[in-house]
C-alpha cells in the first residue's frame, strides 16, 4: 500500500509509512482519517492533536520494527493505550509530525500463575479483563479506577496509575514485578523475569514505570496478584478534625494490615452530595465537620472484619476521638456509603465551575494541609470556596477551589484557574508535597513541573531523557521539554 | 593546611585539597596515610587501592561543597560507608587519582516517628543503631545482615542491601520512603519527603537506590518502620525435594502474611555443619535429602504463631508433602536452628576452597534450578562438587562449587574459579535469573555483567551514567565502565 499522491503527509512520515508497509501486515497501518479521529483528542477534550498515521502492531517484534524505522526516518511516536489521560499525555502534537503507536491490539495474557501470584499481560490487556482473569484463577489484581473498562496495562504502568484501592498494596509501581519495553533505538528491554532480588545496576524497570512513554514503549508487564477478598466491613464515621481522622487511621492500621480505604471528606462535600443525589441519606445522624469512610477486608472467609471495626470504633467513641459511627449492615448499605464518596466530584461540579487539583503531601502533613490550605485560598481569593477531600491514608488530596458566585466561565477557566492552581501548587511544595499525585504530568502540568521543581531535578530529568531518547522521538511535548539546543 | 612540598599527590588532587582546606574545617580532611590505610582495601582483602586524601564531611552542605570542588578540579570521588562491600564496590582505584568521600561522620538521626512508621537517618547511621532507635520508639526496622554493626544507611541504600529477613518486607528498595543525595554537579536531590503517591516523572530515588555511588552520593534516607515482633515460631522440616519445599512455602504463605524466613538446604550442607560444630545436633531424626528452616512471626502478643505452624505442618505430614518436622520449643532451640543455617558458609569453607555465587532466579524456577544446575556443574567439572542452599522465598540461591579434592589453591582461584563462575552465570541467565542477587556489581562482577547482559541493557546503563555523571567522577571503575571515547 503506497501513500496516495495527493496526501500532504510530511515527507519523513510518508517515507516511514512506505517503509512500514513493506514489513508490516496492512492491518497494522491505519491511515483512514475517520478511524484515527477518535484518538486525536483527549477524553476531557482539552487537547487536540493531529496524526495521519496510526500504527497498531500485533506483537513486540512488530513494535521493535516500528521503533527502528521511526529512528531511521526521524518520525516521533506517541504511544497510546486507552487514551484516558487526565493531563493530555497521549494526544499527538498538533503539527501532524508524529505517528500514533497504538498498543491496543496486543491483548495477550501471556501467563497466569495463581501459586506464584503472578500474571504476565501485554500492554493492551484492559484492566477489567485483568481483574476477571485473576478472579478466574482465584486471585485478585487489587488496583482499580474509574476507567477500568478502557485503561490497558501499558498505560497503567507508564503512568504509575493509582486509584481508590492503593492504601494496602500501593500504586502500579508496587504491583509491577517486571517490565518488557522497546527502547528508543528499537532494542528490547527484557525485564519481565519476576526476581525478588536483583542488584545488577540501575533499575530500568522503575525508570520506565511512570515515564509516560517518553523513554520507550512498554509492551508487557509481570504483575502481582493477591488473595481475593473473603469478607469486608465498611463504616461511616463522623468526627471533629482531620487530626482526629489521622489518629483513627493509626488505630485501624495498628489493629489490621488490611485497611483498604480510608477516605476523608468535609461536611460541605457530604451536603453537596445529599443535595445532588435525591435518594441519598446521611449515613450518621451527627452533623460533624468531618467524615470518614473506612473499609477493612480479610482474605479469610472465617474472619469477621466487622467485629474488628466495631472494636476500634467503640474504643474511639469511648475516648471521644469520634462523634458518631455506623457500620454498614449489608453489602447494599456499604455500596450506598461508597456511592456518596464517589459522587463528590459530580456533586461539586453541579454547584458551579471549580479548579481541581490532583496533589499529595506526606500523610502526617495532610490534616494540617487540608485546613490551612483551604483557609489560605479563601483569604487570597475572596468569594471563592476551597475544600479538600480524598485518600487520607495515601496523603492524596483532591483539592477543589470553586469559582465565586456568578463568575464568568470563560474568564474563570482562562484567567483565574492558572493563578489559583499556581497558588495551590506553591502551598503543596511548601508542605513537601507533589503537584501530581496520580495523573502524571503530560502536557497539562509540564510548565508547573518546571516552575516548581529544583534546577537539580529538572536537570536530571532532561539528562535522562536525552540519554535514552537522543533523537527526542518518544511522546514529544510530554513530561519534560528538552530544547535540542539546551545545554544541561 | 597546605599540602607538604615533598608529596607526590597528583597536581589536580593537590589543588583540590588546597581548595577544600580553605572551605572545610581541618577535621574533614584526612591525609595521614596511617588513618587512610584501613580504607584502601576491601574487607575480603581482594582489592587494593590507593588514596592520598580522605574527606569526612559533617553535613550535607559540606558534601555539596566537596562535590562541586571535585567537579571543578576533575577529581574522582569514591563514596564510602562501612567498607564492607563483597564486590570491591568501595575500594579506590590503585593509581591514587581519586579521593575517598567518607560519610561516616554523618550519623544524625534527623527524625523518628513511631505513628507514621518513619525514620530519617543520615548516611552514616549504622544499621545496628537504626535497629536500636526503632525499638526505642516501639518499632522495628526489619532488614538485617551480618555486617549490621558496621554497615551504614548510605551504603545499604546505595547497594539495595538484602539479608536474611527480606521475605516479608523486601530489600532496602522496599523500605526506602525517600532519598537525599548530592548529584555529580553538586546539586542537591531532595527526595526525602515520604509521599505515597507522586507522579512527577522519572523516579530519581529508585534510580539512586542500588546505583553503588556511581550517580551521586546518598546523604540521608527516609526509612519505613514496621511493628515489632511480639511472637515467633521457628520450625525445622525434613522433605524430599525442592519442589516439595516450594509447595510447603505456598501453604505457609496462604496461612499467614508474616512468613519472615524460609531457608532451604540440602542434606550435605546440614552434614557439613554437624561435622563443623561439635555441639550441634540434627534438629530432626529423619535423614532426608532436603531441609527447611521456617520462621513465622506475629505483631500481636496474643497471637500464637506456633499453633499456625503446627497446623500447616500436620496437614503437610498427613499429605506426605514432608517427612518430619519439629517446632522449636524455646527461644534457645530456635536460636540453635538458626545457628545451623548461619554456619553453612563457614562449615563448607572448612571443607576446602569453593567458588561462591550470589545469584537469584524467579521463585518458581528455584527448585528446578537447584537440582539441575548442581547436576550440570558436576557433569561439566568432574571431581568438583556443586550445591545450592538459600532463601527459597526470595529465589536467592547461594550456589557453591567446591574444588576437587587436592586442588592447588592458586590454580583453583586463579584459573578455575573464573571458568566455573562463567558457567554458573550462564545457567542463571538461561533460567531468567540475576548474576547478582544482593551484593551488587562493584569491580568484581563488572566484566560478567557486561558479558551476560543484552547490548540494550548495557547501552542504557552507560547512557544513564554519562547523562548524570558526564565527567565520570563518581566511583570510577565500578558497576559499568564507560570509556570516554565510547559511542553508545
Amino acid at each position: 500500500m503506497n501513500w496516495p499522491q495527493d496526501n500532504d503527509m510530511i515527507p519523513a512520515l510518508a517515507r516511514f509509512h512506505d517503509h512500514l508497509s513493506g514489513i508490516l501486515p496492512p492491518r497494522a497501518l491505519v491511515t483512514d482519517p475517520e478511524l484515527i479521529a477518535p484518538w486525536l483528542v483527549d477524553w476531557r477534550r482539552r487537547y487536540h492533536g493531529h496524526a495521519d498515521l496510526m500504527i497498531e502492531p500485533a506483537d513486540t517484534a512488530q513494535v521493535q520494527a516500528v521503533v527502528r524505522a521511526a529512528a531511521t526516518y526521524g518520525v516521533p511516536l506517541v504511544p497510546q493505550g486507552g487514551n484516558s489521560s487526565m493531563v493530555g499525555g497521549a494526544t499527538p502534537p498538533a503539527d501532524g509530525s508524529a505517528a500514533i503507536l497504538s498498543l491496543r491490539r496486543m491483548k495477550r495474557m501471556r501467563a497466569l500463575d495463581a501459586d506464584a501470584g503472578l500474571a504476565v499481560a501485554e500492554a493492551g490487556v484492559i484492566l477489567a479483563d485483568l481483574h476477571d482473569a485473576a478472579l478466574y484463577v482465584g486471585r485478585r489484581f487489587p488496583l482499580t479506577l474509574g476507567a477500568r473498562g478502557s485503561a490497558p496495562v501499558g498505560g497503567l504502568v507508564s503512568t504509575n496509575a493509582g486509584g481508590t484501592q492503593v492504601l494496602r498494596f500501593g500504586t502500579m509501581r508496587g504491583l509491577v514485578a517486571g517490565v518488557e519495553a522497546v527502547l528508543p533505538d528499537g532494542a528490547l528491554h527484557d525485564g519481565l523475569s519476576p526476581l525478588k532480588k536483583d542488584n545488577r545496576g540501575y533499575d530500568l524497570n522503575h525508570l520506565l514505570i511512570g515515564a509516560e512513554g517518553t523513554l520507550g514503549v512498554i509492551t508487557a508487564a509481570a504483575l502481582r496478584l493477591v488473595p481475593t477478598v473473603a469478607a469486608r466491613a465498611v463504616a461511616w464515621v463522623a468526627l471533629g478534625t482531620p487530626d482526629d481522622a489521622l489518629a483513627l487511621l493509626r488505630r485501624f492500621q495498628a489493629a489490621s494490615e488490611a485497611v483498604e480505604s480510608f477516605e476523608l471528606l468535609p461536611r460541605e462535600s457530604l451536603a453537596a452530595v445529599l443535595a445532588y443525589l435525591p435518594d441519598a441519606r446521611a449515613p450518621v445522624a451527627a452533623d460533624a465537620p468531618w467524615h470518614v469512610l473506612v473499609e477493612i477486608t480479610d482474605d479469610d472467609p472465617a474472619a469477621n472484619p466487622a467485629a474488628l471495626v466495631e472494636r476500634v470504633l467503640a474504643a474511639a467513641l469511648h475516648d471521644a476521638l469520634i462523634r458518631d459511627a455506623t457500620i454498614a449492615a449489608s453489602e447494599a448499605q456499604a455500596d450506598a456509603f461508597w456511592r456518596i464518596r464517589e459522587s463528590i466530584s459530580d456533586a461539586e461540579r453541579a454547584t458551579g465551575p471549580a479548579a481541581q487539583h490532583d496533589i499529595s503531601v506526606p500523610v502526617e502533613a495532610m490534616p494540617r494541609f487540608m485546613v490551612e490550605a483551604a483557609a489560605a485560598c479563601d483569604a487570597r481569593f475572596p468569594g471563592m470556596r476551597a475544600s479538600g477531600f480524598g485518600h487520607l491514608g495515601d496523603g492524596n488530596v483532591h483539592f477543589h477551589v470553586r469559582a465565586a458566585r456568578g463568575a464568568d466561565p470563560a474568564y474563570w477557566y482562562g484567567e483565574q484557574v492558572p493563578v489559583v492552581s499556581a497558588f495551590v501548587h506553591d502551598l503543596v511544595i511548601a508542605a513537601g508535597g507533589s503537584i501530581s499525585a496520580e495523573h502524571g504530568i503530560g502536557q497539562m502540568k509540564r510548565g508547573e513541573l518546571a516552575r516548581t521543581s529544583s534546577p537539580a531535578r529538572m536537570g536530571a530529568l532532561r539528562a535522562i531523557k536525552r540519554a535514552l531518547d537522543p533523537q527526542l522521538l518518544f511522546n514529544p511535548g510530554k513530561l519534560v521539554s528538552v530544547d535540542p539546543s539546551d545545554v544541561r
